[in-house]
């Protein structure tokens, strides 16, 4: 694992799905280097036994609890903790002076009481919000290169504001009449044993769930006011459907539909993660499996309607990859940097 | 298979998926006999070679070309035949007497240029399509009991209809701001050999398609028209799922949200296969697999917006389930003959 | 529900996947009427809420605690509780003349010693062990005429013993030489939630499990010794397939190769589950999903050498089917009431 | 695409899952750069058309046909065309001085008549037979070193050799009775359309295929021989599982079990790409997905019998990773370039 020039990390939140993911990115950066893993529940045993699919890579590093201090070198932290446990670690690798991407919702929401009302309970470190940086990265890439606290967006919302901001920003989407259909791999519920995530139970079923309001609405709505200087109001239902990863947003929306596509095309030319598709072809979760990519499709219907499809690897750009962009982003790194965007197929 | 006082019976396209199917179903009917099964290409070959999930009761039978005539005494004809090959057989058994359930698209369009129009090609039997039922059993009761030559409806249109028919007659859902998003599982694109229906490509992936306009639009804006009194404007997307059954559509959807769930739960009171969830509650595909049913939920989201949830096995209520169904009531029996109510879970 | 002349029975561990296809089952059985269910986490709550699947068939059930006491005219119990935990509730209900038919494991050793060795824990009700019928329907159907108490096979020995007890029987088969390599499908495990269970660990993914030596090892060489009269050695290798339901046993074995075909179809001849394909044929799990058929392949590789492929549902013959077919026959009924032999394909 | 120092290369049947596989990883390789892609029925196509997956790497690239010559530059061809029709292609390119792996079957065989016999067609270059080092990467080093055509093993030989080879070298295994029960992916029956490999037809499904003698029985007998210097009976009994990538080796094997995990665990210290597990723990095909690695696990069972499960990806090690990893070691590069450890999980 010795590289030169390396900058040491810290991983939070090692042995679930996102932190895994963040694990195999950071293998294989020629940059980051991983000193330091730490779980709430594997806390003491070796990471080559929880996590067998890090090969030999894995062996040696001991994982340690969440509460316990990363060694000095530590220059930078992926916390990929639940919501309310990450706030407190990050305030105290913040004071060190620990660059921080934080994969929970807890610096998502710039205002403390949009927080409470979402998460019902009060923010451990208000103090902090102004602070974080919303890491939509293809949106906040000046931000991001001075930012000590990163809010690493949602897998629903980095594939949802991807495809909105720009259109919305143009003005040529009506922000009042949106419905974000949206759909997600099982990996996106996480790692906890839980009776209806079993595989009898999810195989060959699909349902909505998470209505009247899931806590990713709100987030969306947000920071894609942030973003694109108006906020819509989205009509927002979200999917289970029976694979491991992948994400779909399917965008019903009215505006200047002519003009989507070269609106999306202009926004995200020279984007290496964007891309969008030829107008009329569909995207599909599997084009980007394993990727840090978003592939966006855009087919007018009617004169004034429209569907925009965006996928995403809901563990990749619609979380660690997008983490590990960020990070690159934050460091003066090439964006591209130990990212791939060749996915596994098939 | 000797049934006393059974009614003979005739399957075309019996080794399709819908086929197999209707056998499977037709196997279990106490009143209908398989005295007839053909096909376009296994001409020739024994059932239970072909279809050995149909088990010793397939033995014996031959499979026979789709232009050879069936035994005089069979009095009601299966077709579940592309549209276009499916119209030619029907004019034939329909003047020999034989009742028919069409399960292709042939007579689902009161109008031959609308057919033209959407399957391009000039209506084979434009004569016959004043006297085609459209089979949505639990709308067309009484012009089934007496109808000689019954259209199957579509899967898509299925799970759509029995959601909006009731809500656009009460009048209580705009018929002009209707998003349908819709899900399928895979053998919705039948058993033909295609690359892009392999397990490899298929499976771990996601994806829309038919834009910009899927056939099954007209069918279900036409027939919503003809069953509720008013044309709605659809906006569909459907959706290719990574599972073999299983049929899932959201309507995002404007009107008197309130009133929604009441009105959906008086009309199918007293229908044995249509059933209202509690409001707020979210049905699931694997609860309907193998049935005839459709389950519906029913979530308001805002004071006049509202997301309506339905779900069918595909080629059950979506296909060969509704055709027996229909089939029951044209033949005066009990309208759940010989269909199963019980998913196979899990 | 009501049925004429129905013999009124009850369901222990109703919310389990076994107890579920038992519902499933005897909710289309003519005979047997469903009066009690019981579960030992879901007390209290209505089965209809617990197994939408089950559709309107299960509303007015309430689900009670496994220590009540079942109504007077219940004449027949399923039991499908953990090991341990079922012999106490058959001993009661066996003291009260209620037919038993338990799917556990508590009686299918008759011996106190092999269980407790088997099981780490001696068992409950070794009284009871010499009324037990060990139901392994095709070979045992004098016995069940007249059992009250029948031990239901487990998943592997149904498929492993169809295939080996006659030619074991017929001395074919080198009994010290047999290799059972065996793969079932995610639903043997139980519907209790577990990480390792997840779908996102299962799902794309293989692996085998249970060794040294799983507990069905040992049944399947003392019930192989009864039924047989000739105790195999089995070297049993179990692995978990990324499907629901489905198990299929592969036996690599010596002996008089050229026989094995004719035997097993002299065997299995009039039997309405038990189909043995024609020597070279292989099946598949999915040909008999949701039925009670076993079916089985023969392919001679050398001179003494063969391959024996049998396939079951787990939950159907390999648990549920089974058990109501040995209800039938210890009830007098046609073998085949309330069974379906055609699979849900595709 | 530029690199400085690169190897230029070719790749032929460029869509089919084993060319894709190649393309990603050649993607990502530092030192080898793709010039030229072929295939049988894209030519004429752009490839990132037919591969979306390989995202804006594969831009620019045209598909050409096998026929046509690629640059003069070219060093390096990798070939994953079907058996019969790599033979001609590696004779031309060979004559050229360009360096071969061919992935297909045809140089596996040392001997045209066996070849003959096994593919029933007669071998169409056998001068080239005695050039091919089989490259089963762990047991050929030194013979890739100097090779000029590299006949990649079959999936399945991998997966099997890695276990096997070690161990009848030392002596500590019965070769006259081994079981290799194998299960494989869907993706190793390859890309073209066939209504058998539909998902709807495989996905729940299980089944053993290929008997009596499937082609890599020969492959494994002959190259065990040639590498352990003592030739094994093998039955062999392949499956396919429901599950696009992985592959498990069950082997059933007598000897002196408890000298295998020592005799394993010498014999790949040091391999970057095999793992021996700790004794009694067992390997599952998702740790290795995506991945160049195999994983072995050992469990004795008795005093003299026992269990190896060697797991592999099949397009990873068991095609594409090989075959990229054979190139490394032909041209003095470390054998890890490019190769990824990290399986992709959940």
């Amino acid at each position: 694992m010795a590289k030169r020039k390396c900058i040491p990390v810290a991983v939070y939140g090692a042995t679930g799905y996102v932190g895994a993911e963040l694990l195999r990115l950071l293998a294989a950066h020629p940059v980051f280097a991983v000193r330091f893993v730490a779980a709430r529940q594997a806390r003491g045993r070796m990471l080559a036994e929880e996590l067998p699919p890090l090969g030999a890579w894995a062996e040696g590093l001991r994982i340690q609890g969440v509460e316990e201090a990363p060694p000095e070198e530590v220059a930078l932290a992926f916390l990929a903790l639940p919501h309310g446990a990450s706030a407190a670690i990050a305030a105290r690798l913040y004071a060190r002076g620990v660059r921080i991407v934080d994969l929970s919702a807890d610096f998502r929401h710039p205002d403390a009481k949009e927080y409470a009302r979402t998460y019902e309970a009060s923010h451990p470190h208000p103090e902090l919000l102004a602070e974080a940086v919303y890491g939509l990265a293809e949106h906040a890439r000046k931000a991001l290169a001075a930012a000590r606290l990163i809010a690493n967006p949602g897998c629903y919302p980095t594939a949802t504001l991807l495809a909105l901001v720009p259109l919305l920003r143009a003005g040529v989407l009506d922000p009042a009449r949106i419905v974000v259909d949206a759909k997600s791999g099982v990996s996106g519920a996480g790692r906890a044993a839980k009776r209806e995530l079993g595989f009898s139970e999810v195989n060959e079923s699909l349902r909505a769930y998470g209505l009247p309001r899931h806590r990713h609405q709100v987030e969306m709505e947000t920071q894609a006011g942030l973003l694109a200087g108006v906020r819509p109001q989205l009509r927002f239902v979200p999917h289970l459907v029976p694979m491991t990863r992948g994400m779909l947003v399917t965008i019903h929306a009215e505006g200047d539909v002519r003009r989507w596509h070269g609106v999306l095309t202009s926004a995200y030319r020279g984007c290496p993660f964007v891309r969008v598709l030829e107008e009329g072809r569909l995207p599909a979760t599997k084009h980007v499996l394993g990727t840090n990519r978003c592939d966006i499709g855009v087919v007018p219907l009617g004169a004034h309607t429209g569907v925009i499809v965006s996928v995403i690897d809901n563990l990749g750009k619609g979380a660690a990859g997008q983490a590990v962009q960020n990070a690159n982003i934050a460091f003066g790194l090439a964006e591209t940097t130990g990212l791939s965007s060749q996915a596994l197929w098939p």
